[in-house]
């Protein structure tokens, strides 16, 4: 490999201009080398940020991110591997659903998760709200799980992706974050390096999501699946809308009790719907449905049938948790406090501040504000009226649970300020607005 | 003090906000106090490159850099203290004639001075080499050596503006250097600190200056005066062209040797007449003028009568120098190799890539690559034609002294290929372009 000078490198990023493959490669691999100092990387990270980088640019950053560490071989497992990332959002626990209903339809579901930051919850934190739930599963033990049920829920070791891992820290401190061929770079990295053949996306867009609007939820979208693809894996990318929470429960042990609700086939129909459409995609690229609807009937049929609960309950269990919870959710401690948020007048919900009411769980102690925060598995926020709901003057319209006392008149005030109650109805948004392919765009109407 | 979260002034950078005064103040603060890493400076200045900075901000920082380190107090030596600085140019010694000379005419100057890098030499390395010159006197010494000649000639220590010494070396290797507010802001701070009234400016532009249009340097002389007057500093500035370089020497010892001349009224045109208007626009400031053009007249008198070549003397012997070099410059001992470049053609020389030029005398020893390199005080080029003359093919148009050998073959070619030689004759281009000061900016047209 040629070697190149770094500041020329940066230099030439800072005029606009592409690096060629070879010089990208280069500057990762001396970077996690330590050749390559953390102040040259951020210099070139926001010169990235501000003049964008091209396809082939994320796509090499890519590749060396995943070959930073360890790329798993499922090759020894049966059935074509699918697995399903969300760039996150306020309620968003699809993953909680629609793995054990892909499993349960045979299909395996390798899944390695982050933990929530900011105002987005992690699946792993709300995994290990179920007592004794073990997400450190050495590699060896995750091909085993994964045999097993067609299903294993892990968090993100130190072997996976590490160049990935050190240079996402040193974004998050240089204000170099939302950039978009960056994140589809680190998403990228730690989805290949599962293992998959096949990947289902959910990207976000709204208050609640890190993509703010539905032309840069395309861009990220579009991104994804040309990285995707040109590493020979099937994806699917669905636009969905983030203007309110998706589903009533935010908050970690909240979320999975919801999930739970959904697996036995009593869910909101924001969430039942999204996580069919979701786990029927994975169902129809695992091979088991001729067609996304076919696998989106396999996956009710999966929800009423208790194939997909009987499968949380077994992963669980093989993951070390206690499974009492799964079948008896309402016997989980309760936070030590908790208070009702009334509606302020009489009228509709018209928009709900979702960022604002992400910030609000992340208060009560559902989230962490920085990467050493202890997060309190029973905190969180069930919302009782949604976009599109009537609401009568003093009526609940969500209730909060915490063991922080000290944040509950700032959290009311919070979420009535995030809460919209007006006079004239306003129908809830479209979720699923977008459908991306390596074929295009195609705008999602029913 | 207020206190800021650094990754949030970075963002506000990076979304082409301006700062406010407290936060550039508190960014550069924690920095000098380790609070900052370098990998968030890094980021801060690329967005800074990018997206460019305000005047208050350009001002803020300055102030910062140079509140950093020691600001010299010359309250107690009489005169209004006057120095030059340069942008930088290639056989620019323009300081070591003016500095005798605007001292002999009663203006005390105060210079400390940098070293060289890249293309373009530095006055320190000038000056060491005549045998025994000390550029590193205490600040005590420094006061007292400026109050019995009114000179005084200095490197910068460790003492001034520590930030900036250590921001510019970040800079060096981030592709973060050439942004015109930070240029400005590193610049000034450092000659602010010398303890100044005064200052004249040479912004140089063309090929052989790190501003390459006239526009650039322009706004750049436009930065720069202005940060000078918010600080109270009578300021003019001038841009002059560097499309060729200055007089005809061009290495360290043959500069000091192409200065002596000048100051023995023996000088090339170009290099004696920007040295005189530079001279007399500092004695005009200095207040032993009425005008720049009575300043020019006793910068002329200064040479006639001997009292500028004397003053370097001095100033050479008070600073450990041996002067017997200056008396008999022909007496320094020479390169061990020398060699000639001849006319490929008869015509006139039309143009000198005078980057190329430059480095070409770093080639042969004159100047470093890094900053670790030792410099070779015997190497150069002495270039026989400049723009304008007419030349004989086989005519000897530069002679080279080098103590590197293995580097002539090289030289040669890239001089050869520097010199363009056309049958059309070709005037020289204009020095002095524009004058800019406080009041705006003046056309040069004589």
């Amino acid at each position: 490999m040629n070697s190149y000078n770094i500041t020329s490198l940066i230099k030439k990023k800072r005029d606009k201009q592409a690096l060629e493959a070879d010089e990208i490669a280069y500057l990762i691999r001396q970077y996690r080398r330590d050749a390559v100092p953390d102040y040259q990387m951020s210099a070139f990270l926001m010169a990235a940020y501000l003049n964008g980088m091209n396809d082939e640019e994320a796509s090499v950053l890519t590749r060396e991110m995943l070959h930073s560490g360890k790329v798993m071989d499922l090759s020894d497992v049966p059935g074509i591997k699918v697995d399903k990332h969300s760039t996150g959002g306020v309620g968003d626990k699809t993953s909680l659903i629609l793995a054990p209903i892909v499993a349960a339809c045979g299909v395996p579901v390798p899944m390695i998760s982050g933990r929530g930051l900011g105002h987005t919850g992690g699946t792993l934190d709300k995994l290990e709200s179920i007592p004794g739930f073990n997400v450190n599963l050495d590699l060896d033990r995750y091909v085993e799980v994964l045999r097993k049920h067609n299903l294993v829920l892990v968090g993100q070791t130190d072997e996976i992706a590490p160049a990935d891992k050190r240079m996402y820290a040193l974004r998050d401190v240089t204000a170099t974050v939302e950039s978009i061929p960056l994140i589809a770079g680190s998403i990228m990295s730690k989805k290949l390096a599962e293992g998959i053949d096949a990947l289902v996306l959910d990207v976000k867009f709204g208050s609640g999501a890190f993509m703010k609007t539905r032309e840069e939820a395309l861009e990220l979208a579009g991104r994804l699946v040309g990285i995707a693809e040109e590493f020979g894996k099937k994806t699917i990318a669905y636009l969905t809308s983030m203007e309110q929470p998706l589903g009533c429960h935010i908050g970690n042990w909240l979320e999975v009790e919801e999930s739970i609700g959904c697996l036995n086939g009593n869910g909101p129909e924001d969430l039942m719907s999204l996580s069919h459409q979701l786990a029927g995609t994975m169902i129809y690229l695992g091979g088991k449905a001729e067609s996304i609807e076919e696998g989106v009937e396999r996956s009710r049929q999966a929800v009423q049938d208790g194939s997909a609960i009987r499968k949380l309950r077994d992963i669980v269990l093989e993951q070390d948790g206690s499974a009492d919870y799964i079948d008896r959710p309402d016997d989980y401690p309760k936070a030590a406090t908790s208070f009702q948020v009334h509606a302020g007048s009489e009228g509709y919900v018209t928009a709900m501040d979702t960022y604002r009411i992400g910030m609000a769980a992340l208060e009560l102690g559902a989230g962490r504000t920085s990467k050493e925060d202890e997060i309190d598995p029973h905190a969180g926020i069930i919302l009782k009226k949604k976009i599109g709901d009537p609401v009568k003057e003093g009526e609940t319209i969500a209730v909060c649970f915490t063991n922080n006392e000290v944040t509950t008149d700032k959290v009311h005030l919070m979420l009535q300020d995030a809460i919209t109650i007006n006079d004239v109805w306003k129908q809830a948004p479209e979720l699923i607005t977008d459908v991306v392919t390596r074929e295009g765009v195609t705008n999602w109407t029913r």
